[in-house]
């Protein structure tokens, strides 16, 4: 039986949820609601498909309560922190109250929150925090080179700009080729995905590039390797994780992401985000001396714009990168497939 | 009255135990012992002025009950992984035993490890975990740039080469001429020294940055702060640490550190490290779009080699940064501290 989600995004949806549109995308499992009360109480008929008509649809409704049946709840929206939203609260409750699970990416962990811990104990249902890493993570050995598997990282020039549709969507179209691929998700919204992983931006500094190759350790029988990328090298906060990564992952080849138009860090306003052919030279500077690598392919989202914005934007990236390029959404990623195969 | 320190470095005593030498040369108390058991046993006379006529002196012995009375006994060696090794566990008890507390930088936890947690209690004495960070931390503002005092950070070509050592002597000698000026700590050393401090090689990389961030808020009432740093832009395993410090710190000015001769990552004998000038060419690209910085000044560990050879490396590196550079050890900070101030 397939199992039913219900999808909370709270004054998120669909721009600042890309958890939820993750799920809504890729996830094995049907969407039977996404919870965003601003959206429903100004529309009680809105839907997904009236934002984003190449997912699955589902109705948008303004409480766990006013969900068609559902067993588990997934927190889809990841604010800048990671913290939990007390308007929330009820929410959750009144899944765990109606007998279903309910799975976080949050920074903050469910299973440590005292109410939430005794009601799902009561109710016999489980919190699954996918961000809570294993506990005996340690350094990387720095060994992915000599794997017997080629190896695909995306990158990015800032966080939420494509990289986890990007990569998943290479994965896809590289199975659906007959290639014998696996997908290493490295954040909530891949895990969650993909039923497995470890949350790279929640492990002690220290282990975060051994986390990464230790997942290529376990999928090394695959003959490739899609390896979601996190922030970016030049994220004021976040360019650790993206680093541990690059120097974990040791990857073969690189897919740079970036989001036409966007020219400052997301929540970060005062920090320009550099012309992306820079940036694609910091990323292969910096694996350089590690494991060489290059950028061979540039995905665009270019969702805000119209298909002439989108294709004037796609030839200023090309020129700017040098190699293949496309949005995978808008024009689907066999040119990026080409490039990294 | 002046605490007494046994320091414990087992087979690592002096080269491979840079906690133990740091705490030698820094701290404010008296290191009443070394514990190396394989310089004892071969030599029962041993002391560390034999090895580090520099530091303060001290015999070297082969265990703690073999140690003069001490108050607190203090790890002084961090192996690769920061585990502990089991051979040393009887060195813990018999201090323990003593009434001594334990001061430990290494990533496993002897509060956690019921052993010691008991008898500990049992005997009224405190087990310091300094590498347990605090438990609130958050994500980086990216607001260093903005507090209103003077940041210079060391950045390194490897691990152990020599940052934290800088870092303290240039501090040292800055407060020596009269500025008033603060020691920012990251690492095991530093914060046993300090007194104070983040290990920031232990926070969530999420929030690795933000750590660094904290401590210069909670110090920019002094005019210049002075940031220790931790590993390589290029090291495999502890980049992400580098890099969330880089963007963390916002540093006005780097001092590069790298060890004469140094040609691949201790550890990891694949890597090799790149030319010195072009790793700090690295750093600045890394931090032109967070906030941009220089290396200034370049620090030389020459320990290993005789005057000629010391003279002939620092000509070398001179060259390759084409700024003041100098062993802080061997030949003083002086010529460094101007260069940052």
């Amino acid at each position: 039986m397939t199992r039913r989600i219900a999808v909370l995004a709270h004054g998120g949806f669909p721009d600042d949820a890309k958890t939820a549109t993750g799920i809504l995308r890729y996830a094995d499992a049907e969407v039977v609601a996404v919870l965003d009360r601003e959206i429903a109480e100004a529309d009680p008929d809105a839907r997904v498909a009236d934002y984003h008509p190449d997912v699955a649809d589902a109705p948008i409704v303004a409480s766990s309560a006013a969900a068609p049946a559902f067993d588990a709840l997934a927190i889809g929206i990841a604010p800048i922190g990671g913290g939990f939203d007390e308007s929330w609260r009820t929410d959750v409750i009144d899944a765990i109250e109606s007998g279903a699970d309910v799975v976080s990416g949050l920074h903050y962990f469910l299973g440590d929150d005292p109410e939430f811990a005794r009601l799902a104990d009561e109710h016999g249902v489980e919190l699954w925090d996918v961000r809570r890493p294993p506990d005996d993570l340690t350094v990387s050995e720095a060994i992915a080179r000599e794997l017997d598997t080629e190896i695909v990282a995306t990158v990015g020039t800032d966080c939420s700009v494509g990289k986890m549709t990007t990569t998943r969507e290479l994965y896809e179209a590289a199975v659906d080729r007959g290639v014998d691929a696996g997908f290493i998700p490295t954040g909530q919204t891949g895990i969650i995905v993909e039923d497995w992983g470890i949350p790279v931006d929640r492990t002690v500094s220290d282990f975060t590039a051994g986390a990464v190759e230790r997942m290529l350790r376990e999928r090394s029988d695959r003959d490739y390797l899609f390896v979601e990328g996190q922030g970016s090298i030049t994220h004021p906060a976040y360019s650790p994780v993206t680093l541990g990564i690059l120097h974990g992952a040791m990857p073969d080849s690189l897919v740079l992401c970036h989001e036409a138009g966007r020219e400052r860090i997301h929540g970060y306003e005062s920090v320009e985000i550099p012309n992306p052919g820079y940036v694609a030279g910091l990323y292969e500077s910096l694996a350089e001396s590690v494991a060489p690598t290059e950028v061979v392919a540039g995905a665009l989202n270019t969702a805000h714009l119209d298909a002439e914005g989108a294709a004037a934007a796609r030839d200023r990236y090309r020129s700017q990168l040098t190699v293949p390029v496309a949005d995978p959404i808008r024009d689907g990623v066999d040119e990026l497939l080409e490039a990294v195969l």
